[in-house]
């Protein structure tokens, strides 16, 4: 594994170096991971990238290398220096479920550590949280397009760098994608791979036809065919059901025909009712011609026959919004064994963080099958589920809610207690398995593309007030 | 280093079986690497990653692992595997410089080689020049915008995975940025870093002056203060202004100050005079907050006396541009010892690549100072310099342009031959400093960030015959 100790902002290091000059490297803070806007517009973000974050914390150490290429920038001394060799991580860190879907100003993940060490680890939890979430997201959009339609990650060569291939690939099958072309995806986190042939196939013989009979000759029990190279309707499909037909004839069962670009919606249509003519009602229609979920929903409205998506540069990349912005803010500073908590405020009122160390509950309808809303609230702060629950909305305070019956669940689990991981590591098929559960918690209405019904996310009443009298008292002044 | 060996698409896979079984392994095929498109509607591409893609060539080959995991897949059989288990790149592959400037539909990669070879290392390759050509555009473009000002990377933190903010880091520091703040591209390629506090540390105290009173103590000689907090002009700049001066009654120079929230325009114009009549005209102001070219462009026109500029998630993702779409195409075969050109058509004439043996000749004034135009011909074509030389538009072949004097250059360079490398590695420093000779080859006119003028790149006279011949056999018919 690759030493991503350094994979931090420079800023983490001065400010590290300062806490320890002044003395206060080893007083202990609260850090909330929280990001404050849906990308893309969706209603929710699946969270993602936990098991990196995992790797990262684990493999955490400043080797030699490191040192003397710190020793060299002059910024440090060597009694900085040593602090770094013997770093360790040894706080607490709550987390989501992997694969959790959660809404803005939640608190994700929760640091507790001393600031030396929670400092430190900002920059990395936040690069790998961001990106897979991002792209975990992203897919969900693009599988509910396709209304059950399997669709494949095809991103790689357009990914921004090999990481964001790989975990890209990753976060694509949590989502809900049925799997990828990335070979190496699929090594490391038993991802079904997919793939076939490629234009150059077919202009590397002297015509399409015989270009497909040598890959039937090769592959006639996976035989899918690219058809659109030099003419789809003239050319490939008719080629296609050449080839496909003399496969039959020898008791082989063709898989299907890819087509990768011209009009999808058009093109399908014909060349279903061709392969349907000549007796092929099994074979399958790829399309993969820079799709998006707003394409496959609208091909889908004009009864495109396609049978799966291959969806590359606009997943991979999360193209209308590349970026989810998780940040990670200071929420409490523990001063003579208590938690006291810290505010960030801001001209900018979304801006404005949620003070304290704090949990997340989520308000189920009895049967625990739908997700009606959720509470951030003080960690002490007790629901008794046996008691009607009102929540109210942040801003417009009159919006309210009253819950009878119903139960709940507390999101942020334990994932390193005093250095030590307890949480329990799922594979990749288990993850996507649970997202799948969790999105089915959803009612449609958040689940829609296009303007979907915002999911209420309340503050407790404490925590309300907590705030409000924390802002009022910053804006009198007392800096 | 990483094996990425298995950075590839599975169809790379598939077809490289499928040639070993035809019997074509063996043949010699030759593929470009270019773009259709210039990102972000600049009129220049500056190409990054070439060093990574040495790398990458280099370390190729198929461990045990590898190959355990391909026979699991239950795709290919023991004659693949061992194919697979003596890979070795022994072909040709020509490159621009790292660093150059390029156009669109001009080769900026060739690569000579056994079809076996040259499709597995497709996905690779357009996946690290992709990227690392799309940040250096986009850092030259944020670069423009700041007119001789400081651009550092900050995006670590929104970066799509590891590599991307590592390379990223790179590839904005050769397109023309000074610095990042990501300490392990800073290790990795002798990039400076730069970083001083986030807001974490402001709130860590009791109020900001103690904040900032901690900070410069431990770092009298580099005191950047981060003065947005709270309230930048009632809290931040008083406070700034209360340590610097401290710190000048004990000799040191104070450095800035950071606004990272607000109106740039106002805040910055509020606080130079706030700083100026305090005596700190040396001070500088970093700004940075969700900025990008065009933030930076009208910023400059609104007059805000910003000295330099801290560039996130704009920069690092390229947020308006998250992709170059570099493809791979096959543009000749090798017949009986001769490349036979050849041709992908489309429907979408733009998408008809350019056959054959490629180059691209770069035409500059007599003292080569400024590049007139580009020309795309046949690797076998001889230009006389002491002729006239007349190109022609591709499309509008009645749009002409003669040149009397001018000096030639041919932009592309081995990188590979028979699998040796023969390209000169240079330092990212380097890199850097022939980007900017690059950048300054080009009239202002091209370099402008908003509908700039159209760089020419002209086809030959035997090439564009050979085209629109291959084109027109094939409509005719031939498949």
């Amino acid at each position: 594994m690759r030493n991503q100790t350094l994979l931090t902002d420079l800023y983490q290091l001065t400010m590290m170096n300062g806490y320890l000059k002044n003395d206060i490297a080893e007083d202990v803070v609260v850090f909330d991971v929280f990001f404050r806007k849906n990308p893309s517009d969706n209603s929710f973000t699946i969270v993602a990238g936990i098991d990196q974050v995992i790797d990262y914390i684990n493999n955490l150490h400043f080797d030699e290398e490191d040192l003397n290429y710190l020793r060299n920038t002059n910024l440090f001394d060597e009694d900085f220096i040593n602090a770094l060799k013997q770093f360790k991580f040894t706080g607490d860190i709550y987390t989501v479920q992997e694969g959790s879907i959660m809404f803005p100003y939640e608190p994700i993940m929760r640091v507790k550590a001393t600031c030396f060490q929670a400092q430190l680890i900002e920059t990395a939890i936040l690069n790998i949280i961001n990106f897979q979430s991002l792209i975990a997201t992203k897919a969900s959009r693009v599988c509910e397009a396709a209304k059950g339609d399997a669709v494949f990650e095809f991103g790689l060569r357009r990914a921004q760098g090999p990481d964001a291939g790989i975990y890209g690939a990753r976060a694509a099958y949590i989502g809900g994608c049925a799997g990828t072309s990335n070979v190496l995806a699929g090594k490391m986190f038993n991802i079904p791979i997919t793939g076939t042939m490629a234009h150059s196939w077919v202009q590397k013989f002297d015509n399409e036809l015989e270009a497909f009979r040598a890959y039937a000759k090769v592959y006639p029990n996976n035989c899918l065919l690219l058809v659109d190279t030099y003419d789809t309707i003239n050319s490939g499909i008719p080629n296609a059901i050449k080839v496909f037909n003399e496969l039959k004839e020898k008791g082989y069962q063709p898989v299907g025909v890819r087509i990768d670009s011209g009009d999808i919606a058009y093109l399908s249509k014909k060349t279903r009712k061709l392969l349907d003519d000549a007796g092929f009602n099994e074979v399958k229609i790829v399309a993969s011609s820079d799709l998006d979920e707003e394409t496959i929903y609208s091909l889908k409205i004009q009864e495109a026959t396609v049978t799966s998506w291959g969806v590359g540069t606009n997943l991979i990349t999360s193209k209308d919004c590349p970026a989810l912005g998780g940040v990670y803010k200071l929420v409490a500073v523990e001063e003579n064994g208590k938690l006291q908590p810290k505010i960030k405020i801001s001209e900018n009122p979304e801006k404005i963080t949620n003070p304290g160390y704090k949990k997340v509950v989520r308000i189920y309808d009895e049967t625990k099958k739908y997700a009606l809303g959720d509470i951030i609230m003080l960690e002490d702060e007790i629901i008794d589920p046996k008691e009607p629950l009102t929540i109210f909305h942040p801003i417009y305070t009159w919006k309210k809610k009253t819950f009878r019956h119903y139960s709940l669940r507390e999101m942020l689990i334990p994932l390193y207690i005093n250095g030590k991981l307890e949480y329990e590591r799922k594979t990749v098929q288990e993850i996507k398995e649970y997202t799948n559960k969790e999105l089915n918690s959803l009612w449609p209405e958040y689940r829609r593309l296009n303007r979907p019904q915002i999911y209420k996310v309340d503050l407790s009443q404490k925590l309300w007030d907590l705030k409000n009298e924390m802002v009022k008292s910053l804006r009198e002044g007392k800096n």
